[in-house]
């Protein structure tokens, strides 16, 4: 079968945040795909990534970048499918460099933003299962399981304080 | 036949921003509603939207808010749906209350986020739509087109410079 | 007897926080009770608890919440007693999106925010005494005594410089 | 009757947003007084001000200031009454140095800070009417009808969007 | 004869900040060709005209964009060409988003960013004219003479004070 | 009689701001010398003025500049003399980019900095003119007058609340 | 002999900053005394110390303190003598709450501030130096001395590169 | 043969950042010297180097520093070569300070900003290098074929996630 969603990064060393998306995917048992794919060093294959990935079945691209972080707002710019922007925590300005960079995009092309570092990576996963989920009754109840649980172990540790 | 957009704001003071929102949604011809659901004045109303808009048919939730902007992620705790924040630009720290409010979500419960104010508003419609038109063809011609007269006036409008 | 005081916090984690609240109470023997409540991951037992707090005797909420932090203005939106917000130092942004999450609150609602990080956990056990001790004057003799040993030691501290 | 509660401000231009805080207290019926207090410029009579607010009946104090913004804090440092924070907008940083100066207390003498400006003026006046509530029913009674006018409000705003 | 600077821009709403850098070139007498080009709406184009700038004899590339600019950077990376970053001033975040887009670039591919707005594009303009200058000393001339003409100016500019 | 202040600033366009600072000189009757000495466009004036400001019987010197602020710690590195520098308010950044400039010198050459814009600049006057006040028992009691001129002003306030 | 210098500190934890001061007064043999005095804690106590410093001899007072740093200012309001603020690098938000609590007073009551830090400690204790060598030609000699020294060993360091 | 390039930055503790530029331009056998020039400790040598530098053969000047960074455009001020402005990471503000001191120049002196700490010093080598190459076709095709090794380096980096 073939992957649904795409995780891509800039650099190999934000597979460190990434790799909390692929394990939220992997959970929920979501095919995806995971490639090094650089705005700044590999711009041609950016723009044929983001070309060709809707007709290889790839529904959600999920993009991760630090510092002056391009990858997700100019993969947004080359197809109509959603595009998920992780940002990086970077190391002088902690990330809000890359946030502001994915984020501020100008009006008629979107990127679904979320928070910085590994918790964002796991929403990224997350946001990517729940629009399948739209349309799929079994990851929806797989979703929910995952939420009940988290409900069930947050309600555990207030008997765990101290 | 019933919308599958909800767009809801904080206020009435909001609309100005999310109105952006719903014209892109009229002009690609998507169902929506819309309404004030707020987080801190109407707290149970919001969590009753939250539950039961899936049952009502609605695919994506489209919230803007702005301050310690609370609605987009609340929602967001309450329903499986993908929820798309809209980050609407405050009086004294224009906008990046709203938009760390919004955006800095905990891992497990994620939010869309778009930019802050008009444009960001613009892109939650079409955010939107993106999602919707992974399953449909139609929509996805018409944000093609879209996209094809965004990129003719960008390169006609070379020639108006001075 | 029962509490007076309810200090809840988002997380697990934030305990570490939180416990400085609990401290300061112990330390003016005054009653309280601690849980974890988690805006998005209890939402519902979220405003279960904010809507009883008042009936089973509670005083004053002292809530501690990380990044988006949610917890302080939707617990204050549920309840009339008196909400203090801790801003938990958060990883990428150090605290700051915590506090503009829990003070930029909108007209209506209110929540009374303390310093990021311990010292504000210190001073919100502090704060909900002092409410406390206006009706209470053995509790102020025992935060005046506190005040009082406070200045002596800073008054001594001169003395150890170097 | 005496005045419950305190309200000052550093300056005379400090009262277009301080306004705020009494007509919320006028329309709880809540008794007050209003002085200019000055840290920097009448600092004997702050610190007179702060010691013997207590002793003439003052419950809490809402204490509004700008830019490097003392007031709350040093009010705070002499007496043991709750002292409300407001941080007024100041002209070069939109308030956030008022906020700061307000908000991040060292461990020890808490100021309750609410949110920048108008809005932080009337949530002083609610958090204040709050606090006397908790043994005032009938304060309590105007404060719940204060929400659900504040409700209806919302909830009625939703049909005249456009 | 040919223009040797490229004046690109995301938006034909940044010719107000843009236009500052062509007077400059203007004043120097260096030819210098200007044009839209949109890293989000023109994406190809973009491309196209950063590859082959270079064939066209263009010596350096001025881009000016706002927000999430990604222009300067996406060009950078499709050419050999200095490429001179103006951070155009954003609505909401008074162009910290596009300065922070602009030149927080990763190792590899550099922009050489000037200041927010007018007085960036203007020392864009210079900063180009600089770069030719090293191998034109009749430009160096008018650009030592420009850098006279405004030590003269502020020289007597003293004696208008008052 | 030879002027003890030297009030200088990085363009006739400071004068808005820097004229508070020979606003209060007038007023305490101190004399003062104002020029326009620019950083950028008049270094070798600027190293000049500084050497020389000593031997001409200037104690302490005043410089007001924005943006890349350079001039108050150039002239610092040039002199013995105290000097003060003045954040004048920058268009995009709000004078945050000036304060830091100015601020956040290395270890080794002090700047006396002051607030933002007006503020800072009235009291880079009074600094000036309480250095000279150590040594000058009349221009004490002008400054003491002063303060009590404003206290006053402060008391009678009140009064014209509402 | 009297100490013409006064070193005080909100807490003993800023001595660690703000013995950099002190270092550099016993460098350049001025006389100084150090003590903590706490805004906060010991308030009574630093008005005391503020009214009567002139009348021990003092000359020039540096203050440090972090976080909602109100030592400096309140200092200032109480004394005629030139106070000059170091702002101590805070936990959370890295002396930046500091920073804006004590550079920016309102007009009327001015603090000389310095940067963050060591850095700031050193030139805090530079500037006093400064201050009393207008009218000391032997201190000024050993402030020269200094310069020299520190301009020696920026040239001999570039032959340590590598 | 003589150097076309001078690296130069303020402090020895800086070399640890700019050795980064220096890199780059031994990779690319670009010559270059390198010195301490500090615009605080040695004003005058800083300004004999700007002025000399262009008759020396120096053909473009990088320029790092830290903190409230004066350095690049003060170079700036006093030579019409392209001046490259490093940001070194500063201590306390991450090198928010050092950026906003090079980037937010005065129109009339551009200084090519590069990103804060390693990635921009790296990037200054090559944006000189860049310049160079315009006008040397053998250092044009090195800059390419490094441009070629890190597109292979990134596409080969997808194989090693995990």
């Amino acid at each position: 079968m073939e992957p649904k969603i795409g995780v891509i990064m800039g650099s190999k060393s934000d597979w460190e945040t990434m790799k909390h998306s692929c394990d939220i995917l992997d959970e929920l048992n979501v095919l995806y795909e995971k490639k090094v794919v650089s705005a700044h060093r590999t711009p041609d294959y950016m723009f044929e990534y983001a070309e060709q990935a809707q007709y290889r079945g790839i529904e959600v691209i999920i993009a991760g970048a630090g510092g002056a972080a391009h990858l997700p707002g100019m993969v947004a710019s080359k197809t109509l499918l959603p595009v998920i922007g992780v940002p990086v925590q970077s190391k002088a300005l902690n990330g809000m460099d890359s946030l502001l960079s994915i984020v501020q995009m100008p009006g008629g092309v979107p990127v679904a933003t979320v928070s910085i570092g590994k918790a964002g990576a796991t929403n990224a996963g997350l946001l990517a299962a729940q629009f399948l989920a739209v349309h799929d009754t079994e990851l929806q109840a797989r979703l929910q399981e995952r939420r009940d649980n988290m409900r069930e172990a947050a309600l555990e540790s207030s008997g765990e304080l101290e």
